[in-house]
């Protein structure tokens, strides 16, 4: 299927720069040479100061993976001799002892005709450059090689990061590995780790033990692999930024420490979905006593400056119906819950002052009296980013960037932290640290998590490196195919996450018809899957929807055809294209009917199959018309309108991307009237 | 291109029993009912006793699966009320405390139209019988049920285990755990860890730390991680037998112990593949005391009261040189190096019965005066195990089940370890415990093992567990393509290893047409590869060769296919599904050869393209003088003779075993003449 969708139309070759290249994030400054640098089995590094271990691992990381790229084998050792290395490391130093955002990770990287030198300040600068380096590999009849070229670069912002919610599904530590070593692969540096949530709390507490052992479900990571993951983050120059939500999304510490709730319990683990009542009691110096001697623990693990203490969608009902909350409150002016959470902030910073962290949480916790010296975490818009950024805070962006929501790439792509139309003065904008990514929880297993990340990730990753400048969004879903390719060196499983899912769907039948579907369907959006499927922590996340990849590769390359066409309707090579792909929809549609009456778990594939068989018929009904130079007959508008309609609305648990496309054609066809319809 | 080639021919169909089934193992006995036990939400478990833990948890992680494959949640507890369970399941017993050969696995099953019953003496049996029940899972347009039946089943041997060698090259932890599970599904029940090896010494030893810490290049199991495996493998059924292998293929022992080696050394860990020299110098006594303090930590280990030393491939060249050793055997009156390896042995039983462990050995340590206590694992031949058996040794076939050597597995599956033509009395057939499939490591990474080992090893496990006299081919190959999607639920990723290690090696191109090539190519022979490509521990297994498969599933639909056609060449239907294939294969190389002059990891598909394509011209051909009746002219014979004959040796680093079903066709053409081509 994907092989009737050309990769390139001539639209899109059009845009995309001189000099073709594969790198995401874009650096800074690139000047291309003429030459190339032979990568072959005498490939060797030299690296100094020989004595750094991070940076010496990291060399011999990227040596196993040029290697396996060759496909020969390299020296395992490094060069002594740094005249006769074909690749120099050197770095003016190791790096901050505990990685912070100001750590330094610039790098120069001059690849020349007989040997490539990379300079950084840093060893985390040097990991940076080290990637760059793997994505330039480039080969041709004569074998691998690297194109001379001087690369300067330095990232825009220094916070740039994913969030992975464990609360709501547990991710075992393999995944939480295999997407740091992906992460790194894009040049992001933080794994901001939702470590708790209503249904579940996922670290092993030595000091409160009922936390992990009656609020996991037996699903969380002992102390060992805590570090093994913060030393795993660290070795490539990623720093693990831990998050305890706190006082609401609690109910999982309640079920064995209901004493330090706001109602008296019993609690257990949330099953649903959604803002629940459990609340931390912010009246009681126990409280405060047990969450310092926790904080006293975790703090141990965490060697990160930063702790996220949540303070999101603490919804109040608990402290509105305590009466002695209430009586709280009036005792000390205290006039409204959002003051209380201040109030319970203030108490948590001293706490975290002295473990030497500073504090970061959501939105909400922005209201008067928050110390300065917090960080607010942006998930309600840019307005409260910005308000946060004149009022002295820094501050994170992560609304528009929300994974799970199963937006397109482009969509994350265009949203900018400090886009150019922003009013904020220079000093102001200086405390806009970056961003993150988030992959919430509600959706998402162990199965499906890397496809709901990768790789659209990557293009959040290049918004938060690159300069502002770099929005071409033809010349980006280029390299995204590319580098999409390269992160399953890393484990991630996004790529084969389809064809994997349909084949146990289907039991060993052809996935052919299914997969094909998949190419060009995706999962609805986050709110939609939720109210039609209802969905709980119980629900097994093994179905068709389950299968579909957010943003399929083929939505974007559609549109490239389609308006290529349209730019040019005799052009017979597109016209052709476009339908060939309309015709095979239309065959296809019987044969994905068979398959979602035959298999319970893909009944969702019958109103898609249905719609991709109206759109087909109606795509190449609009080919003929525009082709032809002949105006549709009388009635061929109403016809097609609603199945246009109906298209780009929920079908099943699926949606076709592509379908504001389809919606182009008509309207150059004349059949339907304009609306807005960009995905 | 695998929908281009229908999954059951006719005649394929026309073998398969009166009621299909995709049960595999195939059990004892099955009576078939002619009802449906409705399987949905409401399904519940209740359990005899409750108090068996391993017995609770196999119950649990049955249900998870089970949930999956409904993609809709279930009771997380246990039924208190077995009355009203949808499944009963009752065992007699724990079953052994430290699992052995003897351990009871048998289990009863009954399907009936409200309920099901799993009965079974030991707790193993349960588990052999929950995976039974998955796989009689099936589905309509009405949703999920179990077929109702009685299902009567106990192993036809008691040792049906997989040797995983991970001293050639290392396979982490991970990678083991989800091999455990593809075992348990289909019944296997013994893991036999090859831990060390001229290339590699696999486990942390606290006791002589050079050994992993010299021997190993950083890839080694911590005793953690060995306790962690045993213990999943227990809870599994699943037997771990520890081979440490000597006195040669030890190598890497040397490395940080060279005094114990025959020869002064120093040693390096071998990067070369084959036989070598280091061998255990058995004159010494400090050499069996070593040897005991490492037994005795590592006893404390693995539990299984089995413990293999190897003793195979003794090149005998370090004893032949060394002037002490030829003294001591003089001395002794030892006059060959096999008796000198038999007095090593004889000093071994005692320091095993120390510690309670049975020896088990190769072939080589068949020697006059090895103590009868002892087991045969044969890998040179049934004649070895026949003798081994005769002698009143038990005994474990491994010969002609070397996964590694990419052979059928129909090849693998008519190899019994006690076929019907066996001359062996009751008595001495006893002996004979069953056997193990081997993979060897030399040409398997990390990333190719799985597709390595499945879906053939389920193959081979059938022979294991079922009656000898379950033999039909074609009915094998239709089950395993349900059994192989289903052991992706273990993780194991032999389905999706081709696309993903091509998309790597395309650097994010459109695979197709590499990927259509692979669906009928496979990789040369192992003794093949070695010879050509000259590899050593060092070559990285990143090349075609290694995205290909073993026993394409492609292969005997084409040949069952060509034997439809043959039977009735006016078929019209038979004959167009040839004519498909060949014309797409022809059409299909200029496209390989394209990127196999692009790619240089690639650069193996061009003569396998080149042959594609002149089979795919010389099948249309066949199929036009079969089906028209007329001879083929003259000097056809004789040109395309050459073209098979070359299709049936290795192209590049591939094979084409579908060739022989081609030659087929041509001899039916009357083209060429017969010759021995069974592949």
């Amino acid at each position: 299927m994907l092989a009737l969708v050309p990769a390139a139309p001539a639209a899109a070759q059009a845009a995309a720069p001189h000099h073709t290249h594969h790198l995401m994030p874009v650096p800074v400054s690139l000047q291309w040479g003429t030459g190339r640098l032979r990568i072959d089995s005498t490939f060797t590094v030299a690296v100094r100061p020989q004595g750094d271990g991070r940076l010496v691992r990291a060399v011999a990381r990227m040596t196993r993976r040029l290697e396996a790229r060759l496909g020969v084998p390299l020296a395992k050792d490094l060069a002594s001799d740094r005249a006769r290395a074909t690749l120099v490391v050197e770095a003016d130093g190791p790096g901050q002892a505990v990685q912070t955002p100001a750590e330094d990770e610039s790098y120069t990287l001059e690849v020349g005709a007989t040997r490539a030198v990379l300079r950084a300040p840093t060893a985390v600068g040097a990991l940076r450059g080290l990637e760059t380096l793997l994505q330039l590999l480039d080969g041709d009849r004569a074998g691998f090689y690297l194109p001379t070229v001087v690369i300067r670069d330095a990232p825009r912002f220094p916070w740039r990061g994913i969030l992975i919610d464990v609360g709501r599904h547990f991710q075992p530590i393999g995944v939480i590995l295999r997407n740091l070593d992906a992460m790194a692969a894009v040049k992001l540096n933080v794994l901001h780790w939702h470590l708790s949530e209503d249904q579940g709390f996922r670290v092993e507490s030595r000091r409160f033990p009922r936390l992990h052992e009656t609020g996991s479900d037996g699903l969380y990571y002992t102390q060992d692999q805590i570090r093994e993951v913060v030393a795993y983050a660290r070795d490539r120059g990623i720093r693990v930024v831990p998050e305890f939500d706190m006082p609401g999304h609690s109910t999982a510490w309640f079920v064995g420490y209901p004493e330090h709730a706001s109602a008296p319990g019993p609690y257990q683990v949330e099953r649903r979905f959604g803002v629940f009542d459990p609340t931390f009691d912010p009246t009681r110096e126990e409280t405060y006593r047990f969450i310092e001697r926790f904080i006293g623990e975790m703090a141990a693990l965490f060697p990160d400056p930063y702790w996220h203490v949540g303070g999101d969608e603490n919804s109040g009902v608990q402290w509105n119906e305590s009466p002695s909350i209430r009586a709280f409150k009036a005792q000390r002016g205290i006039g409204s819950n959002e003051a209380l959470q201040t109030y319970f902030n203030q108490r948590l910073v001293p706490i975290l002052q002295k473990y030497r962290k500073r504090m970061v949480g959501w939105d909400e916790i922005l209201q008067p009296g928050l110390p300065t010296t917090s960080v607010i975490q942006s998930w309600q818009g840019r307005a409260s980013l910005d308000s946060a950024a004149r009022r002295g805070y820094a501050s994170i962006l992560s609304s528009g960037y929300y994974l799970d929501h199963l937006r397109t790439a482009e969509y994350h792509y265009a949203v900018d932290p400090l886009p150019a139309s922003s009013a904020l003065s220079t000093e102001e904008a200086a405390r806009v640290l970056g961003g993150e990514a988030c992959i919430w929880g509600e959706h998402v297993g162990p199965e499906t998590i890397d496809s709901r990340i990768w790789p659209r990730a990557a293009a959040i990753a290049e918004r938060f490196w690159s300069p502002r400048e770099v929005t071409d969004v033809a010349d980006m879903y280029r390299r995204l195919a590319v580098v999409s390719a390269q992160l399953e060196e890393s484990g991630v499983r996004h790529a084969s996450h389809t064809d994997r899912m349909l084949r146990r769907l289907t039991g060993g039948e052809d996935i052919g018809p299914l997969a094909a579907l998949l190419e060009v369907a995706q999962p609805v959006y986050f709110g939609e899957r939720g109210q039609i499927q209802r969905t709980t922590q119980l629900t097994p996340l093994t179905r068709l929807v389950d299968a579909a990849r957010p943003d399929p590769a083929t939505r974007f390359r559609i549109g490239a055809m389609v308006d290529a066409f349209l730019t040019d309707p005799l052009h017979a090579e597109y016209r052709d294209d476009l339908a060939r792909l309309f015709s095979w929809w239309r065959d296809l549609a019987p044969r994905i009917e068979a398959l979602a009456g035959a298999l319970p778990l893909a009944a969702d594939a019958g109103p898609a199959a249905q719609a991709l068989a109206e759109l087909g018929a109606a795509g190449l009904e609009a080919l003929a018309y525009l082709g032809g130079g002949v105006a549709p007959p009388e009635g061929w508008q109403a016809r097609v309108t609603p199945l246009l309609e109906r298209a780009e609305r929920p079908l099943g648990l699926l949606r076709l991307p592509f379908a504001p496309a389809l919606r182009r054609l008509v309207i150059a066809a004349g059949g339907t009237p304009a609306r807005p319809t960009s995905p």
